[in-house]
């Protein structure tokens, strides 16, 4: 017999790390509630239609299909039905085929099927609508440390408001939600989609931005390769970026020009006012300066203390992969967990609801990686103790004789509420001190003949070894005061 | 452009039916808690090594198989890989084509995965084990009403030990969890693998049972045919029975008798003694009625009402399918929503982990269906009040002039741990009162300009359409007494 394994990239959780994760997840929850955002779920399966071409090409690859059924290849075989490769498809290559074995696919994030959701429940849901999602994802991706098949994000998005107020509040979120897991040394990165196009409008010398079509699909081409190799500024230096720009047809002088006018310092605003003497005549940029500024204005109104102001960066080198953005985005990293990715991360869209029928929907959204926060966690030591099992007292085993006074006790425990078991089987006392030190059952009561017959009860404390012997009508006033 | 659309047989969740279905999940993970049991996550992608030959053919047909790779297909076609279907696999069927295409599947139940895990973490699980699991499977089963291809399950175990301790606990969490959420008027039925084995020792007339392989074979073949229909009894009554049985070869007398002494009555203790006078001399009987007997007995001592009693049936034509349950067996009904199938069912088996080369692990365990209690509470009307949204009070928006205002007093009830939100964007009272409507908020405070000078706040309540003005300093407390 084979030995049994669970597929690469997947994890089992234990009582341990289910407990830790509830602990984040929790803590995620309370904060998206306290903010107004109530929860959806979606299937785990979704068609293959809603996801494909979401993701781009890369994505396309990494989504896991379901299979339609197990006997399409031996019924075509068997001349039961039309081939599932023409000529044809063989120069198309796999995508022409794949929609006739698979139709069904993994959740690959929760910002499609969120989007689905909102064009297909138009017609009933009150705008503007908050929502958030705490769901496990799946992507064929190669594993290695830290990076999973399946693994777990929660988003929180509203859609159908367009106010600055809503970008303020992700700050104010995940400012929370970091703090109230004990993570103080985070930066919060922010910058505009706007800003990195003023950018480009400007060493382009574009000043008022472009129009004509052909000019704008260039312009997108640069545009991406531009933040692509500017996102990678502080991994890969001035001298990176700039053989990267070389690369891809930007000039020296057009490199030298953004180096400069990314390379500001100081504040928040301070960044904002340098930025402003390069490349303040844009009209999108003073768009975009307003909105950091609105934002900025927001989070002073509401009470984020100068240390939290500290931890928000303005950063004009952030530019976030997804194509959707189209406002004000954010990213956040962990200071003191040297090597780990972004813990959380988002942005404002204006069409994302637009690919499923329903275009001019302005939203904005954030996500926590749950794996990454539980890594960090677990690096700087930050997880409250938790044992292997929830339960707080074990009531040790006698057998049968003493099974009148031990039951009721059991059900009395768990009646005020204390998660108790009884030993299943008698004997061996030491093989049943074991198990609670094993487990971390905090407490031990030794109930036997002679406890039972005079009315009593042991209670053993097992972190100190500390034991008192106590009547049986005080003994959950007692263990009460030894749990809390 | 196409409509979206889900997946046949999965379901959206909304907020309101999120919230209800974590009303019921909590409560059960509660009770499993309370019980000592400590939760247990493992992968949605199984190796279908793990999966395939677990649940009987028709299970195997039901797995959804996730495609290796999408190009497969095109590669076979070009020659580059060998072919997928050989002469062979044709009269093979696709069970032999399907390994080439598939190696992972969705989770189809609780309890084979449970089962793995413990078989691979043998050297590191502290025994007697007691796990709980709350996690969706998925079937590719026909969907219809109340039968869906994702749908949660809850199962708790308890492996290492064969304490009938572990049954009478299945009882206690059973009623526990129907009680807590209102089902009142339930009953849990109770059998026994051994009493439906001795009753086929009985009538073949084999009153100690069998060693013989090929007797042994025929027996079980016969112990499924006779265990199948009598499960049926209810539903389709002794001459449906009788019909069934005479087709699979048994005689007129020995169905007539079987009848006979399926057909007990009164309390738990008094259909056991009925069995007694027929059965009595089976030595397989003789264990297994001093199970239920010793079951009933661990429930008194618990303090077991009367009432409870009353909700707990001894019914000796119970079979339930799975073959892998070897002692007593459990299934609950909820007899006032009709129509309804089991919401709740478990068993002892001897060799779950057997298929993984760990045997000799007795365990007990037993699962809630989920949706199928979301079905019985909404039909009676159990659930509690939730609304669209966790936020309890809602700050109307009367633009940039009061920001200064609203802000800091929607940070104060977040800090306080009151869920609010405030109207993104400015303008239009009708509209921010029907958006509170729509939601469910409970309460609206208005904080104009004029209030923001006089240092007051308008307070709300919706449903009752009171109206009160109070100071900025007493506004937290009112808010709170309105609330609770």
């Amino acid at each position: 017999m084979e030995k049994p394994s669970i597929p690469q990239g997947t994890r089992d959780f234990g009582p341990l790390q289910v407990a830790r994760r509830r602990y984040i997840l929790d803590t995620i929850r309370r904060t998206f509630e306290l903010f107004g955002y109530a929860p959806i779920e979606t299937p785990t399966l979704e068609n293959l239609s809603v996801l494909t071409g979401k993701y781009g090409d890369e994505g396309d690859q990494l989504l896991f299909k379901v299979l339609n059924s197990g006997n399409f290849l031996v019924k075509e075989r068997r001349g039961e039905i039309t081939p599932l490769v023409t000529a044809e498809d063989l120069d198309a290559g796999p995508k022409a085929v794949l929609p006739k074995i698979a139709e069904k696919g993994l959740r690959y994030d929760l910002t499609v099927p969120f989007a689905r959701y909102v064009a297909m429940n138009r017609g009933t849901l009150t705008f503007p609508f908050r929502r958030y999602q705490m769901q496990p994802v799946w992507r064929a991706d190669r594993p290695q440390r830290g990076r999973y098949r399946e693994f777990w994000q929660c988003d929180a998005d509203v859609v159908g408001t367009d106010s600055l107020l809503c970008e303020a509040e992700i700050v104010l979120m995940m400012s929370r939600v970091f703090e109230e897991l004990g993570l103080v040394d985070y930066t919060i990165k922010v910058n505009h989609r706007g800003v990195l196009s003023s950018l480009l409008y400007h060493i382009l010398d574009l000043p008022h931005g472009v129009t004509h079509s052909t000019t704008h699909e260039a312009q997108i081409v640069n545009e991406s390769a531009l933040f692509v190799a500017i996102d990678k500024l502080d991994k890969i230096g001035e001298i990176g970026v700039t053989t990267e720009l070389l690369e891809k047809g930007f000039k020296s002088a057009q490199i030298a020009q953004t180096l400069k006018i990314l390379s500001v310092s100081g504040s928040f605003i301070e960044r904002i006012e340098q930025l402003d003497s390069q490349i303040g005549a844009i009209p999108t940029y003073e768009n975009s300066r307003r909105d950091l500024e609105g934002v900025h204005e927001f989070l002073e109104a509401s009470g984020f203390t100068p240390t939290q102001f500290n931890r928000l960066e303005f950063d004009p080198t952030l530019a976030r992969g997804l194509s959707y953005y189209t406002g004000c985005i954010f990213e956040v990293k962990i200071n003191n967990v040297p090597g780990m990715g972004s813990v959380s991360g988002g942005g404002r869209y204006d069409n994302l609801t637009g690919a499923f029928g329903l275009p001019g929907v302005s939203g904005v959204g954030f996500s926590f990686g749950v794996d990454r926060l539980y890594d960090c966690l677990d690096t700087l030591g930050l997880f409250p103790a938790f044992g292997e099992t929830p339960t707080r007292v074990l009531l040790t085993n006698f057998g049968p004789e003493t099974e009148a006074h031990t039951l009721p006790l059991l059900a009395g425990l768990r009646a005020v509420g204390i998660a108790a078991e009884l030993y299943p089987d008698a004997g061996k006392l030491p093989r049943q001190f074991k198990y609670a030190d094993a487990k971390g059952i905090p407490l031990v009561l030794l109930l036997g003949p002679e406890e039972a017959a005079a009315g009593l009860v042991k209670v053993k404390t097992l972190a100190t070894g500390a034991e008192q012997t106590v009547a049986r009508a005080e003994v959950l006033a007692v263990i009460r005061s030894l749990i809390l």
